[in-house]
């Protein structure tokens, strides 16, 4: 299969100029001064710039023609002919694309990423407005090339979710609100349970220490990455045996570096899980997003927030904290740590409440897009939709329209993928309690070993090989659906509140 | 000038995909976790691959005798005179090497580096010696694509110090050698000072606090760069404006972050003086590694190892560690850190052995490149030389032959660069002296302004405008000279000495 070869020579140059590309983005996050972010938009405007041309050159459409008829007739489940037909996928979606676009959205996002973080230390929207005026802009020139679509959304939404449309999403997301409001009402209606002893000096180094014990027993492999601090925590690939996470720890908030860390870890886990065979592939890295997040909430929320884990970990960090713990039962441990209450931080949100954060930045990304909305507009508009969904008015911009990293990213169309990832956490984890009996009392021992390898059978391994909604049936026999979520609301919250 | 624009934009791509690979090395010293090794090497091997295919495209080529024909008859001092001079001697070079050969030897020695770290610390020549092999034999076919050649390692010299010839540094040392070594045995027929006081422990913590300050009054900016830790200290600009540098900190041996802090720093003061106008030109970084070596040792010896420095800094040092130097004189202090004694470390001996440490690498060099010596005897042939000029006998290969990272890295021909720059760093001081008279004062009061301003002016902004005997002739009227270097050390250890 020599055609093949060719086409995975080519990817090889692409994955290893993506490799340098996150680096890049990496470091500009955890290590940068400030100074340096001039020359790195240029770095990572080039970089991004030969990935394309790469991928989009004469020699690649050649190699792929020639793989498309050297796959002919193999099985649909074979690695080689997902890597042709997942190249094909997003082949064409570049070659879309005028020469030195996706250059042009990276030099910018780059840049734009460091006036979002100087924006939001000093709550100044302002100072932020004309980057993200220019990456709206350049997304709705992103998604005219794809015209005619269904809806202006679904180009976007399939940068992070190959396959799935802005309808299946808003039916889904349809379905899921009617009952998640529910849930939040019935829980607002009986007393509120009591976190306060999580509102206390919690040192940072020994958040540090905790965060780590717990990914080291649920199997993060330390000898293929790292993790640091950072404004706004991530997880990223620097190649297929260095995953990166960061996470950031507040003093007066352990619950931020606590979960934080572990959610960023579930994604972790999940990129070192991947097939080695896989490597210098497209199937490494073109994963669906609603996949990971559901990785990554499974830990943080199934796992993390659960009872049996604290009956395990509780101990330990009672120990590091006996002056805020001490007299803390597990129990009212266990409830403050799932306190219901809308709050305005998404990624501080508690699991009742995170599905409503996103749904309203989806609406303001839907209407963005549409051109319904303008960027002068956008911290009104935030603030309306926030007092809808939550009730609550944001005192600043940096806990309003400025909290997330995405858009300075020029991420628009992945916050659904993070809903998304909660509904499909709560599929596989009544999948994986069929298949693994005991699993609750094995996390009552901190034995964290049989869920991995579920996960790493089931999931990991196949990176971006299967799209959402085939995976899903695959594992589950079904594709998304809220019920199983709702379900694990109910359940879990009628015994945190009593109902 | 549209071939000159033409050819500046090439230049850029490359200077780009240069920082990314400066990035991808830097990270891979300071962060990696040693699973990254072999994709790392991957990502490497393929920036630099494509930086040589960039820069030496038929596109470079006709832009490159476009410009040279646009700029006929222009001042030989004009910088575009200067970008397309240097750009045809770089471009000349690489023109001979294969196709994929950077890339290749790219990829070896970012896995070699690697191998070199874990060598060092069990001590283990074995685990490095095959990757040495593959390195010296590359480096040999290297040399190769020059013939003919006045001398095998010409073409390795030209790499850090383009247009100057083996047998020119051979006369250089063979000047210098006798007069060297005569002033150690001068040295050593005087009573030893007492350094009892530097070998005692000192808190790491307050170690990197010192040496923070101290780079601060000399006017590291922090805002276009940082510090970190790394196993063999190095400077590296991963942008014009994101200029790093790195340090090593040694409980019972302050002197190694001391003066490597400033040391690397005198590096980094040259780098962020560099011309603006250069940004993302051949200039900013084809410079020769005398004149950058010349800046370190300026810093650390000429400035970091003097009276006046001291009598500024011994205060707030006691003031940090008065449990060890709280009885130590200014003069027992100053003249401790000065103690000669041949030793085995490069980066720790002091100015009247070092060369003698550089003499002794070029030679082994040199047999290595002309095959009269085998990687396989190399640790013998190593501590035979050091028994020679230094009279000592390595006790082990980390302390021998694998103390230095540099042949891990490939760098054949650098090590002589450092006893250049010795000799300019005093050649460079007499000048400055005569131009500010006051300059002891200046530093006897923490005053550095004076003194960056006359370096920034007279060398940092040009980058790699000059070769470096033309840059010396244009600012001390004279080629490399060791006299200014032979009268410094005689007049400094005289003092110390007492002779």
């Amino acid at each position: 299969m020599s055609k093949l070869e060719d086409l995975k020579k080519c990817l090889k140059e692409v994955t290893d100029l993506g490799y340098a590309r996150a680096l890049a983005e990496w470091d500009a996050q955890v290590n940068m001064a400030r100074g340096g972010a001039e020359d790195r938009g240029d770095v990572v405007g080039t970089l991004v710039g030969l990935m394309v041309q790469k991928f989009t050159s004469p020699e690649t459409a050649k190699a792929l023609e020639g793989a498309e008829k050297e796959i002919a007739g193999l099985d649909s489940d074979n690695n080689d002919v997902r890597i042709v037909k997942i190249t094909r996928r997003e082949y064409d979606k570049y070659a879309k694309l005028p020469d030195g676009w996706m250059a042009k959205f990276a030099r910018l996002t780059s840049v734009a990423q460091n006036a979002w973080e100087v924006a939001k230390e000093k709550s100044d929207y302002a100072h932020f407005k004309p980057y993200l005026k220019q990456i709206v802009e350049m997304r709705r020139e992103y998604a005219s090339f794809f015209a005619p679509y269904d809806h202006v959304y679904d180009p976007l939404l399939n940068i992070y979710e190959p396959g799935m449309k802005t309808a299946e999403v808003q039916a889904i997301f349809a379905a899921l609100k009617p009952e998640q409001v529910a849930i939040v009402s019935e829980i607002a209606s009986h007393p509120q349970v009591d976190n306060s002893f999580l509102l206390k000096d919690y040192e940072g180094q020994k958040q540090w220490d905790f965060g780590v014990d717990v990914i080291t027993h649920f199997g993060y492999d330390w000898k293929r990455g790292r993790q640091d601090k950072a404004v706004h925590p991530f997880t990223i690939s620097v190649g297929l045996d260095d995953v990166r996470i960061t996470t950031k720890i507040e003093k007066n908030w352990p619950s931020a570096s606590i979960f934080g860390t572990i959610h960023e870890c579930g994604h972790a886990l999940f990129e070192q899980g991947i097939s080695p065979d896989f490597r210098h592939t497209i199937l490494a890295s073109e994963i669906s997003m609603s996949v990971h997040e559901s990785q990554s909430r499974l830990w943080e929320n199934l796992v993390g927030r659960s009872l049996p884990f604290w009956k395990f970990f509780y101990p330990k960090l009672q120990a590091l904290f006996p002056e805020n713990l001490e007299n803390v039962s597990l129990d009212k441990f266990y409830k403050g740590i799932n306190l219901v209450e809308p709050s305005l931080i998404r990624i501080e949100a508690d699991e009742a409440t995170y599905n409503l954060h996103i749904m309203l930045r989806q609406e303001l990304e839907i209407a963005l897009m549409e051109g319904s909305l303008e960027v002068d507009n956008l911290p009104e508009a935030w603030n309306a939709k926030v007092k809808e969904y939550l009730g609550l008015t944001p005192p600043n911009d940096a806990q309003g329209v400025l909290q997330d990293v995405h858009w300075s990213n020029g991420y628009f169309g992945y916050f659904p993928t993070y809903a998304m990832g909660n509904l499909l956490s709560a599929m596989w984890w009544e999948k994986i309690h069929q298949d693994i009996p005991d699993l609750d009392s094995q996390i009552e021992q901190g034995k964290f070993n049989d869920l991995l390898s579920w996960l790493r059978k089931n999931i990991h391994q196949y990176g971006g090989k299967y799209e959402v909604q085939e995976l899903s049936r695959k594992v589950v026999g079904s594709g998304i659906d809220p019920k199983p979520y709702v379900r694990y609301l109910r359940d879990k919250f009628s015994k945190v509140y009593g109902f």
